[in-house]
């Protein structure tokens, strides 16, 4: 608990003691002129390597920018080069593990490329997306991997415009026509849904994220289609979607599985759902089946393990970021959806027979 | 699998196509000036807000600025005003779940401090560090939260004392005097440790990862304390430091548990070594006593429960970052270590006793 925090003594101070707000106290072009004695113009035109300057005033502008600490600005020194060497990537979570795999492929191809990765997360907040893709591209990202948490995605026009790459992931852009990879959100629920029917569910729960979520509203269609396709109605009280929070989840599924006609088996919409959907099986007193989208650490050591259809969250990082390299490359003219197979994962829990 | 992707048709493009590469593709400011028709000092008295141009002129200037999708430089803006708005934090792996709660804790406090947060990773590597600090640095971000993998921060100093604000997290600096905030790394391995001698075990395997990351040495030394204050000689052979790497931990394990006299116990330095060595400890013909660094989800819900020595991932975030925005504000004069403690949380696999 940070309250109990301990604090160490330290040897005295090797670096200037701080005193006052920093910010606004960074040096500027100004502090560099006044202390190499020239003007702001010299100092200008020697950051920016511009011709008109002695060789003995620029050593004198260079031992004022090393001694303050000046950096010059770099996207201004991009802006020359043409490029920078970098691209952003725009979670929606940075606590959800299933973005973890799909960040370090994302990471491993930029690096491939010779350009650094810089992250930043959405938290599910459209505004926040927004002000976090443009604050990239204001700093000059070659292009943005887009988890998008928004559904209109109009204000990055000017900026495809202007040469940014981008590729939206897990879910697709609104309003704008651009890349997108994507798992097969559909099909995956569908078959996990249809698995649970073929070992005997016919009273099947659905617990998922928010409907206004695409790879929520995805699976939800998936889970409706399988029970059409048996045959079997869906009573809306099998149906449950909203926030992630455990709380929720607990309260969905525990309703779910009382009553008179209590449900035999669950299928949850992500790896939030199904960790909290997990222990709340774990305390019934006859087994409840289960199948989960997204797989889950340690599902298989779980009794009985844990059945999910697995997406390939690495296999969609990676494959973005080569689609997004290619942008920059100029091999592909029209943008397109590609969109990657799910895995039926089956390890004990999604062949339960229902009970009684 | 990317292999089998499927493309679907999309609608006619509503972009421009992109033909050529787009690297160097950018519009510059020579590109408004040609369009707005003016020399390029008038494009940059506009963008950078000077005086001397006719309003006319300034709305030709703007409306190229529009049509051309052309993005002044954020940094110079930056520059100008003194601050950014933003701060950097570099993780060691973007896949390992212990960064997830300290990276929105992180995320949470820059938010309430308005400020936005860009994340990279460094993979374990001082020169992707180093560069990635640097980088940030460049744009303009006002502190850093940092992880390092390197030993050797000096490559900070200008940027520190040109006014950005440093914070370490989860490992100390090196070669420079600076914040951490850093869990009892030893203090938590050796009440793991005592946890498994007070269970009746003395041969107790240690299993970590690389000797010169601070944490694993640190718990190396806290297994140590613990094993010299119960007066238990400690075999060579009972430790194993190295890559996190399933195949090298399960060989580590498999080992350890070979021979004449295989360890009873193990004790894991952190979460990635456990998840492998609770695989490895199923399979054994007897049960294996376990001490896990780090909490992991669904340790409660496996047969036995896991036995952690958790740390508080979220409140290092916090802490750090809070402590940032503290040195932001001029509040601390001098460099701290801050030492959060760690929590023993028994679940059985820890209180199992020596198996016959």
């Amino acid at each position: 608990m940070p309250g109990t925090a301990r604090r160490a003594d330290r040897p005295a101070d090797r670096l200037p003691a701080r005193a006052g707000s920093r910010y606004g106290n960074r040096p500027t072009m100004k502090d560099v002129a006044a202390r190499a004695g020239v003007g702001l113009k010299t100092v200008s035109r020697v950051v920016n390597g511009e011709p008109g300057v002695t060789p003995d005033t620029e050593r004198r502008v260079q031992e004022a920018i090393e001694a303050l600490g000046f950096r010059r600005n770099d996207s201004a020194r991009v802006l020359r080069k043409g490029r920078t060497a970098s691209i952003g990537l725009i979670l929606e979570d940075l606590a959800d593990p299933f973005y973890g795999p799909l960040s370090r492929a994302v990471e491993e191809v930029a690096r491939a490329h010779g350009a650094l990765l810089i992250n930043g997360s959405s938290a599910e907040d459209p505004e926040r997306e927004q002000e976090l893709a443009l604050a990239l591209c204001a700093r000059r990202v070659d292009g943005l991997v887009v988890i998008p948490a928004g559904d209109d995605h109009r204000y990055l026009e000017p900026e495809i415009r202007a040469g940014v790459a981008t590729v939206f992931v897990d879910r697709p852009a609104g309003r704008i026509d651009a890349d997108v990879v994507l798992s097969d959100n559909f099909g995956g629920a569908r078959d996990g849904v249809a698995h649970l029917i073929a070992h005997g569910h016919r009273r099947i729960g659905f617990i998922g994220d928010m409907p206004r979520i695409h790879t929520a509203a995805e699976r939800l269609r998936g889970y409706r289609a399988a029970m059409e396709e048996a045959g079997i109605p869906v009573a809306e009280s099998w149906m449950s979607l909203g926030v992630t929070d455990p709380e929720r989840v607990r309260r969905a599924a525990e309703e779910m599985l009382s009553g008179p006609e209590p449900v035999t088996a669950v299928f949850t919409g992500n790896n939030r759902v199904t960790v909290t959907v997990i222990r709340v099986l774990a305390e019934q007193p006859h087994p409840v089946a289960l199948v989960g989208f997204d797989d889950i650490e340690l599902a298989d050591l779980l009794q009985p393990g844990v059945t999910v259809v697995a997406q390939d969250a690495a296999a969609l990082g990676r494959t973005a970021a080569e689609r997004l390299f290619r942008q920059l490359d100029g091999t592909f003219l029209t943008p397109e959806r590609i969109e990657l197979p799910t895995r039926l994962v089956m390890r004990g829990s999604g062949e339960l027979p229902p009970a009684r």
